[in-house]
Order: structure tokens, then sequence, then C-alpha cells
């Protein structure tokens, strides 16, 4: 968020990169730590929201685990440093192949996603000799009033052990000798910003730990996932999300035995913000329909989010720009999907202006392909130039 | 197409991974050659669609084009054998250095989408002292009655030159000394069945043809561009698409002078039908709502048109089933929008068995990720197994 002050430095790269504002992860993330310091929280990093090396290695400085949705992330983690004792692997579909090498590097708990994976953990961890350590992810149906594509608690999602099902689930658990329940694990979904969402997820939790405990499991946490939206639509106006608020609602409104700890999975809400993609604009261009189309050189490809999602990014000319126009902002993949943003108003763009695409730090780069060939982006960091 | 018959042959291969039916491939590149050839019709691949480096030798050995929407792309295709000046260059957004590149190895035209980027290429062209063969792409503004993603034709769409533009680029064209309009190019979509699109595109093709040749330029060839579409609901009742009729059309309907060439682009009716993408049943469960979901350990990291377009592709259980079920069949990655198809019948899926999703060989690996750290997927040939 830095960009426009340092557009001088900038100008050396090839565009389109990913620019990376450490000094604001860094903020972003002693912001986390302080505000779950207060109540003892623990968090885990959702490392599918941005894998690169540098991120992962400041990260780690701040004594947070991991949450990982497949074998190669609690490698990638592992490898970055992350004691396997702070790695969470959640996912409806860990294969076999990932579940055996979780369970040998000792990680702190599998978020299982239902009854039949909770069968098959039981029979690989038996086949190794040593005893799984679960969290049962409790599908919570709570509505996260997000987009349909991010939004993973309702009823018929994919996602957790349905309600119904779990006293089903619970009777079996006596003949699984080789997973131990430690906890309950809950993730309603990404980018919500209507945090009253999280006190009803806590009235949810409340029950269904006490109906556990009632049941006599000796759980010892409870993993609440993550989910914190970020602004994307003004991103200056809030470069760190409210973590205050948000860890604060979980405080006032969970009532659950106070030597279970409480386990946290944030990704976007650390790194959306610090992240952006820097392009350039090539072509100017007018539709038949009379719309100024202005053409950059990033995609869909480096960012997928908008073609996707529709999602929008906030986007800045940092070589400024007089007067005003209304855009349409084009990538350069010959799909229709490809268009940035729609009849939007911005300061005069013309060829050869640096543009930044906002709050690209999270599914950003992690997303990228190769589609039409392309190059995959590169990265670059704010305190290495 | 014939996986059913060699299942027990891949079942060596760690899924998911992309199956290539060369043998149908070969029989498809065959058709096309002899129905192109019977009207002397040049075809240019769209290696967007697949750029496997064995796709591409078996696409070389018929004497095709190939048409590129990337410097990368016309790297690849050149160092895979194909003449320099077989390539065509399209796309919105071409780069200085894509254009520059191109231009030194001497490629047939670009494919020029502006008067903006008529301008650039000029410039690049003069500055190493070439000129540059281009046809201009002319935005017909016919409907395709395609998915909105994949239509390119019409009015505001980002592709081509404005019809009211033309009068305009055409006064500039004079003072552009290192660039020679050779041809024009039009294409309006991807995936049309309606192949009446492809009447209304001729009309227009014939007047803007018309105007050119009375204006006094001596355009040597017209590109028609691709879109022919496939047959995902019923792949195996249409395994190679109605190459017949679509050039008969053009043959029936094009009135251009004889000396003129007449170029296409083909991509997905080329390499769509003979690629599938196989993957391995993970987990069977029952929503709160009631669903039967199957977890498979394909995502959409491998294949992302059903996230991206809703697209659908048949799918099959190659180790058969008995009976049938109502599924939603669901991939890996921790997105609701990770879901292959919603409530279809398909016989009893159970944890172990071999799943294809058909008609995945265009836009399929093309499009593959890393997210969720996922391996990009291998691919397994027919003829090599």
């Amino acid at each position: 968020m830095i960009s426009k002050q340092i557009t001088d430095k900038i100008a050396q790269f090839e565009t389109p990169f990913y620019l990376y504002d450490i000094e604001l992860l860094n903020r972003t993330l002693e912001t986390v730590k302080s505000e779950a310091d207060r109540y003892n929280y623990k968090v885990h990093y959702a490392i599918k929201a941005n894998f690169e090396a540098k991120i992962l290695q400041e990260v780690l400085k701040y004594g947070f685990g991991v949450d990982c949705v497949s074998g190669n992330e609690v490698k990638v983690a592992i490898e970055a440093g992350f004691p396997a004792n702070s790695i969470v692997f959640a996912g409806v579909g860990k294969s076999d192949k990932e579940i055996t090498y979780a369970l040998e590097q000792g990680i702190f708990a599998f978020n299982c996603e239902s009854s039949h994976e909770l069968e098959i953990i039981n029979e690989l961890a038996a086949k190794i000799g040593v005893v799984a350590n679960v969290a049962l992810r409790i599908n919570p149906d709570v509505d996260p009033k997000t987009h349909k594509h991010i939004s993973t608690g309702h009823a018929d999602s994919k996602f957790g052990i349905a309600y119904k099902e779990i006293e089903d689930v619970a009777a079996r658990l006596d003949s699984l000798t080789s997973v131990k329940i430690t906890g309950l694990h809950f993730h309603i979904g990404s980018q919500i910003l209507d945090l009253t969402v999280f006190e009803n997820l806590c009235d949810r939790v409340n029950v269904l730990v006490k109906w556990f405990i009632d049941a006599g499991y000796n759980l010892n946490h409870v993993n609440l996932g993550g989910g914190l939206g970020i602004n994307y639509a003004n991103p200056e106006g809030e470069t760190i999300p409210n973590f205050v608020e948000y860890f604060s609602i979980f405080n006032t409104k969970l009532e659950i035995p106070s030597d279970m700890d409480v386990h946290f999975e944030l990704g976007r809400s650390i790194v959306g913000q610090c992240g952006e993609l820097i392009s350039k604009v090539l072509y100017n261009k007018v539709t038949g329909g009379g719309k100024n189309f202005v053409i950059i050189d990033a995609s869909m490809t480096e960012l997928l989010r908008p073609a996707l999602y529709s999602a929008h990014h906030a986007i800045e000319n940092l070589s400024g720009g007089d007067g005003s126009k209304v855009y349409t902002i084009a990538g350069t993949v010959c799909e229709s999907s490809d268009i940035f943003e729609r009849d939007i108003e911005l300061p005069t763009l013309n060829r050869g202006d640096l543009i930044s695409l906002k709050s690209a730090g999270a599914y950003g780069s992690a997303m990228a392909s190769r589609y039409n060939l392309h190059d995959l982006p590169i990265s670059v960091y704010s305190d290495e130039i």
C-alpha cells in the first residue's frame, strides 16, 4: 500500500508483478498477535491465501501455526520452519498419501470433514501404529452473508459433518481406536464483513461444545476457522482489518470451559492488504458501443478473482493522470471474462502508466496459472528494493 | 474416449491425471485436414486450448499453422517445429517485447485488435527495419449464442476494431509505412453449436472484404477465427465435431475474390474430445440437506471450467458401479465453487472408483494452477501405455 511513494523504484521491474508491503504485513501480524494474545487465542496462518516463501518467513516470526489444506501445504509449511505440532490439516478431499504424510509428521490435528474420512484416518493411523489427533469439523449451518463461492457453512455445502450426523459419528467413535477427538472445528466462509455472523457462530459452538463434553469427550480445543473480511472497496481506509472487534466478539460470546484452547485460521485478513498487482497500460480503445477500454498487461492468469468471483479490486493509476474518464479495464487473456473493472471513473489512463490492483495479497499469486502460456508473476518486496 | 477399455492400464498412474486418446486426436486432425483441403482452406491450431508438447507434435504432422495469443505461445510453437510463417499472433494485449519477438521471427500475420495497437506495431517494426504483416481484427457484432465469458464478437467486447472505427483506421493507414494490411480477421466466440451464427458472420465478412477491396487494399487472406463447439453433453455421440458442415457453410456463403486465402483458427474442436481428466473417488458423505456428495481427488486446480464458466463435463464411473443414485460431485479445493456437477444420476460411486471427466482436452491442463499447492496434473497418452 506504499506503491505510490515508490513508483520510481518499482519502474525497473517488468510488469505485471506482485508488490508486497512488508512493513504493512508486519504491522498486521503484530496486531493479530497482540489481539489474539489478549485472550490467549492461538492463530494458524491459512497458507492457501499466499504461499510465497518470503511471506511465510514473516509469518513465522510471530509464532503462529499453519492451516493447511493439502499434503504439499503441510510439507511447505514444515520446510519453512513451522513446527509440525502447530499445523492443522483441513480439506474435504485428503488423499491416503497426504493423510499418511501428515500422520508421520505429527501434526497438531486433522480437521475431519466427514465420518467416511474419520474411518479412513483411523485405518491409515492404525497401519503406521499412531493415534491421529482429530478435530471434527461441524457444519454449523450459519449463513455467512458472503459470496456463494466462498461460503462454506450452509447445510448443503460440501464441508463439514452435518448437525444431524453428529450422534451417529459419536456412536462410531468408540470403535475407532486410532483416532482421538481432541477438538471441534468450524469454518463458515470467507470475506465476512458482517461480524454479527460470528456471534451466531458462537451460539452454535457453545451448544456443540457442551454436547460433546456432556457426552464424555475430553476436548482440548475448539477451532473457529477464519473468515474475517478485508476492505476491498477502500483499502487505504482500512489497511488492517478489525481484529480488535473480531477477537473481542469471541471473547464475549464464547461460553466454553476455560481450559479449552481457542484456535483461529486467518489468511486473507493477514496478507490481503499487503499485496498489490502492478501492471502497465498497453492500449486505449473505444468499442462499437462507445465504451473506453483500457488494456493493461495483467490478466486473469495473474489475478483470477475478478473472473472467478466477480470480485472487485480497487485500481489506482500510480503514474498520476490528469482529468478523469469512465473506463473498462481489461486484461490480456483471450476471454471476455478477463475484465478487472467495468465502467469505473479513474484519472486519465495513458499507455505506459503504472496501475495498481489493490488488496491482491490473498488468493492472488496463489491462484496464478500459465494459461495463454503466460509466465507466472514474480514478487517484489518493499524491503528489498 | 477409450478409457473404459483401458481402465486396467491406467490404474497404475496416480490420480488425478489427463488421459489423451491419440488415435481420436489423429482421426479428428485427419477430418479437419480433408474437409479444409476440399476448399483449400488453411487451418491454424489455437495453441491456447492445449499446449502439451505431445499434442503439438501430433498437430504438426498435418501441416497446420498455429494461432497464438502471447509471445510465449509463438516461442513454444516455433520450438515445436511450426514454421514461423504459419503463425498468426492475436490478442488484445500484445506487449512491446512480444511484438518485437514476433516481428523478428517473421510470422505470417498479427491479428491487430485496435488502431492503437496498429500504431505501436508500426513503431516497433520501423525500429527494427521490417514491415509487419497485419490482419485487422474487425468486431462484426454478431451474436455467437454462447456463454458470455467466451463470446467475443459483440459490440462492447474488448476484442477487435469496431465497425464504425474502420474508416478512421483506414484513413490512418497511409501514414503507417511499417505495417502492411494483408488480411481481415474475425473471431466471434467459442463453443458455438448453432452453426447459423457462422452464416451471419459470412454476411458481414462479404461486405467488409468488398469495402476494403473497393478502397484499394490488396488483401491476400481473410481469417475467420474458430468457435466450432463440441458436444459436452454427449461426447460419445459426437467424438468428432461437424467439420463437414462447418467448412461447407463458409464455402457456400463466402463471396470473396477467389485469389484470397481463407484461414481458420481451431482449438477446442480439435483437442476437446480427445482428453479426459481421470480422478478417483475419495469419500462419500451426506449433507445436512440430505444430498449425496462424492468427493473426488480432482479439483478446480486441474479443471477450472466448471467453477469459472459453470461448464458441464460428462462424468463416467470407469469402475462400473451397480444401481444408481443422484450425486453431487465435489473437488478437493477449499471453495464451494469447486463442484463438478450437482444432482446428477450416476451408477453407484464407491471409494476407489475411477472417474472420468470427459471432453477435457481443451482448456483443461492449459488452465491448471497450483492453488492449494496442488501439483500440476500429469498427462498420459493412449499410445504410450
